[in-house]
């Protein structure tokens, strides 16, 4: 069984203790958490037993160290995360605001993540691989791009399929060359996992079914519709299925959508059943949002079959 | 009346809220504060109605703005703080080991500190500067270096006059350009004001009475010795004083220093003796170390007076 394996950025996220906080001024904090789209991902995909990797690179501190120990412990190949001499671990600052919209403060573009690359750890570690999954938010540098564009052909020459997730920061679609990197994913990928308003976002059709039409027309096999709370659909030329999601208490929503992804597509490539997949996914995000920490929801095959028992002898 | 000018890093400051506390763990945190010694120098000028201002870089996020905010409600001149449209307003992560002991993670040299430069708003700044502040912590890579010793022209041929507070973190000394950059300041300065051991830093002379003779040869003007707890001294061609410090419950050393250094200066260029300005710059340090948060502790002359003479009615 070959392994799964991302590339881009690894974080560590603090949070804002307190709703309504401002980071104009000191409050409660806590962190840091290990976060990253791509390594949440990777996590998650790791504690289902599956082999796995991240591409990476981080700075030769606290911050790098607890993320590298976090990712081992929980069974992924860290190889290919590069420790720089000179750069400082990524990090994202999160506060809610009164709403409960959630605000940032990003060092990602000129931290270590910028010096993601094919080192030779790296394309040693792609040999081995038979799915690569990208994040949208890992198209942040020009450099970046070509390292995935690399990548997915090594992978897509051994065999290999390919998982996108857009995971789009609104920034990201001012930026022509990001743009065009997205589109070249959607256009690239086998499984296109949106979040419900991404699933428009990069597509001619402004309408939910026919952008899935237009997205299966390009030669995309399948597309998962994550929508949170309202549960995850699944579409390809042969149809299509709707699950509702579990009932889960919202602590903390960041990273919930990786943990979907991962856990479907882990799923999907262990020869589990859509359905199956689908339920499994949908139970990895109701897992991740009840708890607080980006990468802490991460499940195992025995929490998901728990959640899903025990919500069965709920509404049995 | 000129202004006191510094030029250097401005931060923000995270804490970790307890002794012994790991970066490699999630843990409670308090923040963001302003910091940044620079900055932290030149509040504490501010607070005592001395005009002054600070050249620096910050990014377009709430991090730079918590700093301006302060800078500007205290009174400093904000006018030459750029503000980087690509780049993250720097950070500094601190906490205490068991023992006491600060561990840090910064992010300066990449961040916007690593861009501050001589912009026409610099320049008009120090069009109107008599004294020019520099700490050791700023000459952090060789665009600032020699932004500073542009600086430091342009002062000297106004003439005014240029402190130099060494502020050494121990990585800097391996550097050989920092190195060379830190002897070229001692050597440039008409006051010196380093911490303890710090004093022997720099010089061929490894004991304290020696250093303060070879750095007066030099041609630094007057050397003030800053011992925290045990007091300062200055030291001139015409001889020395010490004075001991007042009481301080130690809630917090970082900015202390600053605040010290920024006292003595304002006190001196505003005419006040050495006694004077050294009983004002003991009792700024120490209102700083009982204050959490690097620029919390900032003093106006009321509270310096406040604080002196409540130590002499305790001792009278």
């Amino acid at each position: 069984m070959g392994k799964i394996v991302t590339l881009g950025e690894i974080l560590v996220e603090i949070m804002a203790q307190e709703r309504g906080q401002s980071f104009r001024a000191p409050g409660p904090l806590i962190g840091p958490f290990p976060s990253g789209a791509p390594a949440i991902f990777i996590d998650q995909v790791a504690k289902l037993g599956q082999p796995c990797g991240i591409i990476s690179c981080v700075g030769d501190d606290d911050f790098g160290w607890l993320n590298i120990a976090r990712l081992q412990a929980d069974g992924a190949d860290i190889s290919a995360i590069q420790i720089h001499p000179d750069q400082v671990t990524g990090s994202a600052f999160v506060r809610y605001d009164s709403a409960g919209d959630r605000h940032f403060v990003f060092n990602i573009k000129h931290s270590a993540c910028g010096h993601v690359a094919l080192t030779e750890a790296a394309n040693a570690l792609l040999v081995e691989c038979s799915h690569f999954h990208v994040m949208g938010s890992s198209l942040s540098a020009p450099a970046i791009i070509e390292a995935i564009k690399r990548a997915i052909g090594i992978v897509k020459a051994q065999g290999g399929t390919i998982s996108f997730d857009p995971n789009i920061r609104r920034e990201m679609l001012a930026d022509p060359a990001m743009q065009a990197a997205l589109r070249f994913m959607l256009a690239s990928c086998d499984l296109f996992l949106p979040s419900g308003p991404e699933l428009t976002l990069l597509t001619e059709a402004d309408a939910e079914p026919a952008a899935i039409q237009e997205i299966l027309a390009m030669g995309v096999a399948a597309i998962v519709v994550k929508r949170g709370a309202e549960g995850a659909s699944y579409h390809d030329r042969a149809g299509f299925l709707h699950l509702p999601s579990f009932p889960a208490e919202e602590i903390d929503p960041t990273g919930a959508g990786d943990c979907f992804g991962a856990t479907f597509v882990t799923c999907r490539l262990q020869g589990r059943s859509i359905e199956d997949s689908l339920r499994y996914a949908n139970a990895s995000g109701a897992r991740a949002v009840g708890v607080r920490g980006p990468m802490e929801g991460t499940s195992t095959f025995a929490e998901l079959d728990a959640l899903i028992a025990g919500s069965q002898g709920a509404t049995a």
